[in-house]
C-alpha cells in the first residue's frame, strides 16, 4: 500500500491486516506513557479544507502517538484564502517533502489526484460525497472487537446516504468483510445506483428488526433548507433510531457529530449498547495502524516496536 | 487533587504547596533547555471555547515544558460549529484518553460538569464569570515572589467586578492567603451578594492610598454597549488608576489585555511598580505546577526533577 | 548576528555564511529522520498578523527539523481582537522568555521595533512593504545551487515592485552577491525612488531576452480595485512572463502563490527551468540556518551536529 484513498481499493486481507495492527497499538492508549518511537522523525501534514474536530485530532493524536511530527494547515488563513489553487498548494507543501499528508476536501476524486502531485503517502481523510476510508476501517474495527467476525451479519446504514462519504465506505467494507448490508431512508436520500456496491434498499425502518447493527448518518442541516426532506421533524417521525425501533439485541453506531433527537434519539445515544465512544477511540489505534502500514517502510510490519520511551 | 475547578476548594495549604512548588519550576524557564522530562508522554487538551493569547499560550508552554504532548481544540472550526453539544464534544475527545483537559468556556460551572464526564484532570481555565483559578494562583505567586507574605497585605480590587471570573477566584484566594481584601468600583458594576465572599467594599477611590496592592480589571468594551457604564471616559475619570491615584509605594497588577488609557493609564503600565510582565511569567511557572500537581501521580510531590534532557 | 530584520544589514559575507550553512541542511531533509538535535529545548514563537500559508509552516517544519518547540500565534482567535496593542501583545509573550520571535505584519518597521522590547532573537517574516529577508535568502540559496555564483548574472524583477517587501529584500540581496538586477514594471508600480538600491529600472520587457533569471512578482488582485493598473488582463499582456517573452535558456522564480496566468502563464508555472518547488524546498533549509544562526549561541557555528536521533 502506497496510499490509502478508497475501500473499493483493499481486499478484505487488506482490511484485516489494518485492523489487527490497530488491537495491536490498542495497549499503548492504555499506557502511562502513550506513545511509541515508530515513526520518530517522520513528517504528516494535515490539510484541512472543511471543518473537523473528530477526524483532524484523531489522525494528529495518532501520528504523535506514533512520535511523528504534526504540521496542520486549514483552509482559513492560508494561501488557499488567496486564491491558490489545490494543485499549486499541494505542490508547494509537497516542496517541504511530508512523510504523508491526510487530506480532506469537499471534491469528490481529490486525494486520488493529489496522491500524483507528490511523493508523500496519501491518506484521504474524506473527499467530499465519495469516501472516507478510514472511518470505515476503524467501523470494522470496533464492530469486530465487539463481534468477533462481521461474516453473516445485518448491518443497517439508515439516513441520509445520498450525500454521505461514510455510507459509501462502509457499505464496501462492511461487504467486504461478509456483512449483509441494507440501507434504508427516505427515496430523495437514497441514490438510484446505489444497490450496485453490493446493498439492498429499503425506504422505511418497518423490518430494522432484523438487524444485528443499526448504523445511523449524521442528517445535515443545510438537507433541510435545499429540500431535500420536509422537515426534521418528518425525518425523525420516520427514521430516528429510539427505542421503539431498536431493541437492546441490536448495536448503534454513528460516525459522529451526533445531532441528538434527530437521527438518534437521546437515550439511544447515551445507551451502552451504542458504540459511539468505542468509535471514536477505535480512530487513534486504527489512525496508527494505517500511518504505521504507509510509512514504516522496508522495516517488518507485524511485530509493534518495543516500548522504549519517544 | 483530581481536578482544578475554583479556588473555593482549595486551603490554604495547597495554594502554599502550588506556589512553592512553581518556584522550584520557575528556574527552568532561566535554562537554555527549558524543558523537563517530568510529563513525558502525556496527552493535555486545551479546549477553548473563547478567544485568548495569554491563558492558551501560557498551559500550552507549561505542558511543552514539562515534556508533555498538547492538542489545541478552539471552537472555531470544530464540530462545535455544527451545532454539537458540550458533553458531546467533551464524551468524542475524552475518548481519545488525555490525561488532563484544560477548558475555558462563556458557561458558568461548565468546568465542573466536564469533570463528570471524562476520567482526565480537569483545569477550568475560564467558566463565564464564575472562576479562573490558575490566574489567582500566579497573582499568589507574583505576590510572594514580591512580599514575601499576604498575611495582613491590604489588596484593593477595582473596577468591574460583577463580571470578572478573575475578580471572584483573586477575593478568595487573597484572603485565604490572610490579605485583607477591597473591592471597588461603581454600584452597577459591584454586584450585591460580594461581602460574602469575605471582602469590603467601596464605591470610590477616595482611601485607595491605604493599600499595598491595587488590581485593576480590565474594562471589556462590551459593557459600554450594554449600558452599565456611561461612557469609558466617565469610567476612566472615577477608576482609572493613575499617578494622581497611586504612590510609587503601591504594586500595581492587572491580568491583561489591558485597556491602555481606561483601567490604567499607559504611565502605570510602563512603571517598575507594575506586575505584568511578572504575573505572565509567574503564569507559566504556576501552570507547570498545576499540571504537575494533576498528573504527575504516584510520584512524590516535592522534588524537582533532574534536569535530564526531555 | 543578534536578529535577522532586513537584508540592509548583512554583509556579503553574512549571507555566504547562511546559504553554505542551509546546504549542510539539506541533507537532513533526505534522511529518513529528518531531524537533528541542534536546538532541542529552544523556543520558538510564530506571531503572524497576516495570513500565511508557506511562510508559517516553513519557519515551522525548519524549527521542528532542529528538534525547537514551536508555539503558533495568530491574530485571529487572540486578543489581538481584543484590540490589545503589539507593543503590549509582544511583552506578554516575551514575558514566556522564547529563544526566537518569527514575526510577520502589515507594519513597515515593526520588526525593528520589536526587536527592543523582548530579549528574543527576532526575525522579520515580513514588515509590510518594506522587507522579508529570509525569503531573499532562500532565493540566493536556491540560483547558487544552480548557477554556482550570482556574480554577474542578469536578474529581472518584474511586477508590482512598489507593494512588494520581496523585490525590496531581493534587489539588496542580488545586489550584494555581484548580480546586476533590473526591475521592469508599469510605471504606476515602480516607486520612482527604487534606483537608490542599486537596480536599473525598465518599463517594458522588450529587452527580457538579456536577463538569465526572470524574477516574477505576485500581482495581488487588490491592486486592481485600488486601480494602480486598469485590469489584470492589461497587466498580463505587457508583463506576463510566458513562452513568447522568455526562452529555455532562461531560468523563472517567483515567490509564491501564484497566480496562474495573470504574471506566469501556466506553462512557464509547469516547465523544469521554473525554480518555484526549488524555492520551497530551499525555505525549509535556510531558515533552519537562520535559526541556527540566532539561536546556537556559543556553540561554534559551522559544524554540523552529528545525526543523532532527537
Amino acid at each position: 500500500m502506497r496510499h490509502l484513498l478508497s475501500i473499493s481499493e483493499l481486499e478484505r486481507a487488506d482490511i484485516e491486516r489494518i485492523v489487527e495492527q490497530a488491537a495491536r497499538f490498542a495497549e499503548v492508549s492504555d499506557r502511562e506513557i502513550k506513545k511509541v518511537p515508530a515513526l520518530r522523525g517522520r513528517m504528516v501534514l494535515n490539510l484541512f479544507y472543511e471543518a473537523s474536530t473528530r477526524t483532524r485530532s484523531s489522525f494528529e493524536l495518532a501520528a504523535k502517538r506514533l512520535s511523528a511530527d504534526v504540521v496542520n494547515f486549514a483552509s482559513g488563513g492560508s494561501s488557499v484564502e488567496k486564491g491558490e489553487s489545490l494543485k499549486d498548494t499541494v505542490l508547494t507543501l509537497g516542496a517541504h517533502k511530508p512523510d504523508a499528508i491526510v487530506i480532506r476536501t469537499p471534491w469528490v476524486g481529490a486525494a486520488a489526484l493529489v496522491a500524483g502531485w507528490t511523493g508523500a503517502a496519501i491518506v484521504n481523510a474524506g473527499d467530499g460525497k465519495h469516501e472516507h476510508p478510514t472511518q470505515a476501517l476503524l467501523d470494522v474495527y470496533t464492530l469486530r472487537q465487539k463481534l468477533g467476525a462481521l461474516d453473516g451479519a445485518s448491518i443497517w446504514i439508515v439516513g441520509d446516504v445520498a450525500h454521505s462519504r461514510v455510507a459509501r465506505s462502509n457499505i464496501l467494507a462492511f461487504s467486504r468483510m461478509g456483512a449483509n448490508v441494507t440501507v434504508a431512508g427516505p427515496p430523495t436520500l437514497i441514490p438510484r445506483e446505489i444497490g450496485a456496491l453490493g446493498c439492498e434498499v429499503r425506504f422505511s425502518l418497518d423490518e430494522i428488526a432484523q438487524a444485528d447493527v443499526v448504523y445511523a448518518l449524521r442528517m445535515q442541516h443545510e438537507r433541510m433548507s435545499e429540500a431535500w426532506v420536509p422537515s426534521l421533524r418528518e425525518y425523525a417521525a420516520a427514521f430516528q433510531i429510539n427505542r421503539r425501533r431498536v431493541s437492546a439485541r441490536q448495536l448503534v453506531m454513528h460516525p459522529g457529530p451526533v445531532n441528538r433527537g434527530v437521527e438518534l434519539s437521546g437515550e439511544v445515544v447515551d445507551s451502552p449498547r451504542t458504540l459511539i465512544t468505542a468509535q471514536v477511540q477505535a480512530g487513534v489505534v486504527v489512525r496508527m495502524a494505517v500511518l504505521y502500514e504507509l510509512l514504516s517502510g522496508a522495516r517488518t510490519f507485524s511485530p509493534v516496536p518495543e516500548p522504549q520511551l519517544a
